[in-house]
């Protein structure tokens, strides 16, 4: 929409020489994510490599009024990077210094654009690890301004519990660091939560201090298939009921399954099937699965498939992570439609029977999965981008997932994120409290430059 | 400060008949926590019995410019009560219904004047309890205001980790939820992580929903006495270090153990002591112990001490409840002083003995005793109120303190809340974030009606 003032432009490179672009592709590159959502490509793109950087960035920006939009990896699922107002895009993923680590406090800190995999490469000879994994080589400043959470956030939480502290640059360019490394702290508003989540509405978050882990003495993955998805839930139900701390528990039904094979090249069963990770001391891990199988064979479900060497773990893992991807890939040139919800656990049963007669005349490829431990499942749709017919035939299943997941007390994304995907169900879901969150809004952000057409809606 | 407006003062005792108060011992006992801040008094009490009576109150009070304060139980320790501007205290305490409690969820839903322990008899006989556990008999209300955590944080997370959603009344009546019943959730602005902590500065909190745990198959308690504070820090930081779940870990010191044994008729052993829970199944809790009585070994602990009927443990943690008063029975008509930093747990060590050369000289009754596993310590003096000279002496320890804590990386308060004691350190932590409280806090009440003078300094 709104074209670059020249002005600024020759500043930006002037100051950036050739980490400034206006190059077609580039700007097509970053003016989109991974999904069926529009792309709208920005005016500029500048790769910043500091904190200092990125402040100088938004501080020009803000004097000319022109958007801003982080850009980590480019793995969003709901629209967060179209730049649906123009503007430029400050990719971040040149900030991957690994600041500082301590295994003495379980603690580092990262640039924002660290992607989850490198930290973890980094970390393992240290004998920790970092457990927040979305599945995508997600850069950790994205997945910080996503809340993201994924497969192992029943055991160890999502961002919101795993982030200490943060630097950011607001709007008007200042730096602030919020937070701070103490465990715990009551000294004033929690804005270390505010920007967990903000998706980069608020400020760009250029600097993240994370928990850590020590990885666990033992690791023991299996897989274990049911006649049906409900007894599948049931079961993944009664573990978390019992409180049993598994480390991982997803849910994959047969279709998913199907699509995981083909894109993978694996043979696992043709059924529904519950993915687990358990962690701990021998005995505690040994302890978990006698609980687990007890479970398991209550609902009918079939022995425990393992997969205890690391090779075949990492196998199982990078298929399920693989998810999305092995979906799409059923289709040419399909795009990929991630609905994301997330629910009482005792309600996570009639909302998958629900999505499963929303499902049952779908027209396109479809599977269901997810990270049922915590009540969250997608359905993974692989759409034809141009086909409008089809477009809204999954827009209409999705609405009403989302409608029948708020109306049991849950959530319209339990860790995509708003983006623009999800800004037609926040009233819905939060009500009038939308109104404090403009309110916070238009405070930190009067002119309305940092990704705008985001989260709130107009 | 400000009287109140005659006209108020006649609508409010209209509507609330003799739930609206202005004698003097009522308004007494309203502007004052436990602690030694000096009292100040708002200008009437109203008892609320339900949210849309606290928007009532509060929309009266904003057409008027007066101030509200929202009072729970009263066991303030950093002046959050005190009616520095005068105003309305709005006690909750007859908000004490339990409204909601799911088994199948392990989540409920209060109001927030329920007490904790209101709640944990309330849920014994269901198999749950709730884990948070700041000492005092607080209100969840008042606990969720001040971020508050205690004991078994070290396992089960602080405030922040456990409430899932809020009812609010905003500085203008209007009422909003926040959050919601999904475990996770990223779905716009952490609205419930804003006011959590925000110390009744940003709304009134009148309705939680919270976590809620099974009470776990076995519970072992055991005290385990060391030659010296700095032996005993040093195991409990090894605890930590090995991701040992313990689900308390309490250090006290020889003063405190002394003034324990008087203040709860005990015969503790006169040594620097640390005081542990273990929770889990026989297996998990028996390979805890095992670890953890080799890290004692190691620093020259002496044997553990146990506590395993309920009886016993349930005096042992009374007694180390009744901590802070039993520092304060100390001396005739004293008020305590508790003093609340927490750092990182590598300068935990660091920390504790900077605080004990600080203590040497002191002349009033001091103990050090804390939540160790988080890195999270206390000094409680007890101080005459009425003797300047002993209040600067424990205002300059204290002082002291709390600038070594931020200067290693800490807070100047882990649990206890800014209130009016801490604000001379929120810049010195947070640096310019300071500033964007004070646009969140201005954006939300701009009128300052909200708790003034307290957590923001001016």
């Amino acid at each position: 929409m709104s074209a670059l003032p020249l002005s600024l432009s020759e500043v930006l490179s002037k100051r950036f020489g050739d980490r400034y672009s206006i190059s077609q592709a580039l700007r097509e590159q970053h003016g989109r994510g991974e999904s069926h959502h529009t792309p709208a490509i920005p005016d500029a793109v500048v790769f910043a490599e500091n904190t200092q950087e990125v402040a100088d960035i938004v501080r020009l920006c803000a004097a000319e009024s022109v958007p801003v939009i982080a850009f980590g990896a480019g793995t969003s699922l709901e629209g967060h990077l179209t730049a649906v107002r123009g503007g430029i895009s400050i990719d971040l993923s040149r900030m991957a210094k690994i600041t500082r680590i301590s295994s003495e406090d379980l603690d580092c800190t990262v640039e924002a654009g660290v992607t989850r995999e490198q930290l973890n490469t980094h970390l393992r000879d240290m004998g920790l690890f970092f457990p927040i994994d979305p599945g995508a080589n997600a850069s950790i400043g994205g997945m910080t301004a996503t809340r993201a959470s994924g497969t192992n956030a029943v055991r160890y939480g999502t961002m919101r519990e795993n982030v200490l502290g943060l630097t950011v640059v607001l709007p008007n360019g200042q730096i602030i660091r919020t937070g701070g490394r103490a465990r715990k702290s009551s000294a004033g508003y929690d804005l270390t939560r505010l920007f967990v989540g903000s998706e980069g509405t608020l400020g760009i978050i250029t600097e993240v201090t994370l928990r850590l882990y020590g990885i666990p003495e033992t690791i023991s993955a299996a897989l274990c298939s049911f006649e049906s998805v409900e007894q599948a839930v049931a079961a993944a139900i009664q573990v978390v009921q019992l409180g049993i701390p598994v480390a991982r528990m997803e849910l994959m039904d047969r279709g998913l399954i199907k699509a995981v094979n083909a894109y993978s090249n694996l043979s696992l069963k043709l059924e529904d099937t519950l993915a687990f990770e358990f962690h701990g001391s021998p005995a505690g891990v040994q302890e978990q699965v006698e609980m687990v199988a007890a479970i398991v064979a209550e609902n009918d479900g079939r022995d425990f498939e393992w997969a205890n060497a690391a090779e075949e773990r990492n196998r199982l893992w990078k298929a399920r992570h693989s998810a999305f991807y092995a979906v799409v890939s059923q289709r040419e040139n399909a795009k990929g439609w991630s609905s994301d919800v997330c629910v009482p656990v005792s309600e996570l049963s009639g909302c998958i029977l629900k999505t499963r007669e929303l499902l049952k005349d779908c027209s396109v490829p479809a599977a269901i999965l997810g990270h049922v431990g915590d009540g969250n499942y997608h359905v993974v749709f692989a759409v034809d981008p141009n086909n409008r017919q089809e477009l809204d035939e999954v827009a209409s299943i999705n609405k009403k997932m989302v409608q029948y997941a708020i109306s049991v007390g849950g959530t319209s994304t339990g860790e995509h994120g708003v983006g623009t995907g999800k800004i037609a169900y926040l009233r819905a879901e939060h009500g009038d409290a939308v109104d404090l969150m403009a309110v916070i809004k238009n405070a930190i952000d009067p002119a309305g430059i940092m990704n705008p057409g985001k989260v709130l809606p107009n």
